[in-house]
């Protein structure tokens, strides 16, 4: 590999992800170039990002002139068309919600390495985006949970019997059915292990993020559902396991630390030294454990199991529904355990279409989102 | 690789390890031939290992006539003659004691895959043993910890920078010194994990065992002393782990099956379904727990860590000094706690050699031996 400089491209700039992923280029500014960024509605942060890294392609959602608060030059494009940029080597897909799936696509079709940290673009069109990827683009995962599992099957010939996704239970975790009904907005927000945004902060106290999760790992892995499991561990120390033909079970481990499956999708197949990761120490760390999830005080994750496994524009329709009622819920509209009841609902009553085109997919989801609305609204 | 039969050769297989490593020729008789057998003294065992896989070489410790039990032809060879004969591609070196390091070099200087389950091999020799191995023979190590890095080192491109071997702790973990000192041979035999044969559990309960493993990852894995790691976890799932550069961590894991670690030598680089090896049960496994290892209660430790650093001819005597004091506890002449003393006493007084010829090696060996049993009559 050499010492060679990674393009980076950034879309979904200024969350979570995308604020650790320039911290790891801070970190390794001699590994990696920030050439594109992109981002929503906060536009103080982008012109810092933008003053701070200098890149050469910059897309501010819904401005088409530049930030008045900065002081280098750049080029205004989409992210579809930063995500394709032959001075683009590796694009980050760091934005949440379905707004990810047409840069990924734009970045898959044209060869990038793509650092998939967007859950709605396999979710929603996993199907079309692993055909499409196929022996062009390689899909690289930032979740944890996937990056566990592609370094555990790194070397690896044959292919994986079973793959174990853990998760660290939420904040409800050992709830009741019935002490779930009165979960505030406060406590959903305060996960135990992960800082990350309010979106997949509120899916991970459903489990609603684990079930899309899993039908990530079917699609990254080509894995049956029934050949995926989830493990409750609480100590967020073992980001998930894989089980091979032979019985043997590899896991990857690491303090909660999105910054280090983040780097790893950037420097792969290298791994760098990073002095801010802190290193597991064994001399504290004197119990790992694992339960078995609460599927009835949690349906989140079963109903999103179920929609994979269905598939079709399912799947769309789950994260569509689950992304209006998590909103709801912000705005408190409604009770987190409604989440479910709301996803529950609009699953049953959509007609679904089997090997979806990406038309069908967006009418599905435009579908979901409105009668979610409509169900509430009616009240 | 497709389905070649691999060809084998077992030396010491009427041992614990010879006969596991029997067992998975056996469940897999389309990928394995076992083409040469030898063995110690246990001769009805033996016939009958020859009866049922009729190898083409066998060799009888201090027996120069076939066994008259035996039904089939076979030729007779001495261990190092069957370890480098061309009609071998695998030789399983399943001896225990200093016997082993003989085949092992003449299988490495044959260019054999060496798959090594005897310890005292690298322990006494490594550094002649990896000389003669690199580029030439692949050395593949059964023990389970050793087997666990070497997998989890698995299609990485960079060398890892800790290695953390797990222990059971054996029978005695949680022991005082004071309570160590009235340890039996029963107790001592009863080894709360692992099927083994009566020195090597020994060893386990001393925590010698762990020692000398220490000294055989320093010499596989090319790992200074200082960056291997001892991990008490009582319940023997999690065989090794490694952590790479960027701090992360992976783990290999499974049920405590000697088979496992055996097959997968044979069988690398493919894995093969076994369907006598038992799948994790993960709605049973509740806890994996983790302690700091007790250097003053288990002396053997230490002194093996501090043997392998020292180097040259100390780790042979380590070796001497501990297989004739584990003698002298099973034939009942010293107590459990002795091996240590008279292992540190040995070391103390040992005039050692660094960089010692396989002379200078077997020659200090002689003199633990008979040192040791010298401190004994005059006791």
């Amino acid at each position: 590999m050499g010492n060679t400089v990674k393009r980076i491209a950034v879309l979904g700039s200024t969350g979570s992800i995308g604020q650790q992923t320039l911290e790891v280029v801070r970190a390794l500014p001699h590994r990696f170039q920030v050439v594109g960024l992109a981002a929503g509605q906060n536009s103080n942060l982008l012109a810092k990002q933008i003053n701070e890294f200098k890149p050469r392609f910059v897309y501010h959602q819904g401005k088409e002139k530049p930030l008045p608060q900065v002081s280098v030059d750049y080029e205004l494009l989409p992210p579809e068309d930063i995500a394709r940029h032959p001075q683009v080597d590796t694009v980050v897909i760091a934005t949440s919600g379905k707004s990810g799936l047409s840069p990924t696509l734009a970045a898959v079709r044209a060869r990038k390495n793509v650092a998939l940290a967007n859950k709605e673009s396999l979710v929603m069109a996993g199907e079309i985006i692993i055909n499409e990827a196929k022996n062009t683009a390689r899909i690289l995962p930032i979740d944890s949970e996937h990056s566990a599992i592609w370094q555990c099957l790194r070397g690896e010939s044959q292919p994986p019997v079973q793959l174990i996704l853990t998760a660290s239970g939420g904040p409800f975790h050992h709830y009741s059915p019935e002490q779930l009904e009165e979960a505030t907005i406060e406590q959903a927000l305060r996960h135990p292990s992960w800082q990350m945004g309010k979106k997949v902060t509120i899916d991970s106290a459903t489990l609603m993020n684990k079930g899309l999760e899993v039908i990530e790992a079917h699609w990254l892995f080509d894995m049956p559902f029934d050949n995926i499991r989830v493990l409750i561990h609480p100590q967020t120390i073992i980001h998930s396991m894989v089980e091979f033909v032979d019985g043997s079970v590899k896991a990857q481990l690491s303090y909660p630390d999105m910054r280090l499956p983040i780097q790893y999708a950037l420097s792969y197949p290298e791994r760098l030294p990073n002095p801010q990761f802190r290193k597991l120490d064994w001399t504290t760390i004197n119990n790992l454990t694992f339960e078995q999830p609460d599927f009835a005080t949690f349906p989140c994750l079963k109903l999103a199991i179920e929609a994979g496994k269905r598939g079709g524009t399912y799947p769309a329709v789950l994260c569509a529904a689950d992304e209006v009622a998590v909103e709801l819920f912000l705005s408190q509209r409604i009770k987190l355990t409604d989440i479910a009841r709301l996803v529950e609902q609009t699953l049953a009553e959509h007609q679904a279409t089997i090997h979806p085109t990406l038309e069908e997919i967006m009418a599905a989801d435009a579908w979901a989102r409105a009668r979610v609305r409509q169900v509430i609204s009616r009240g």
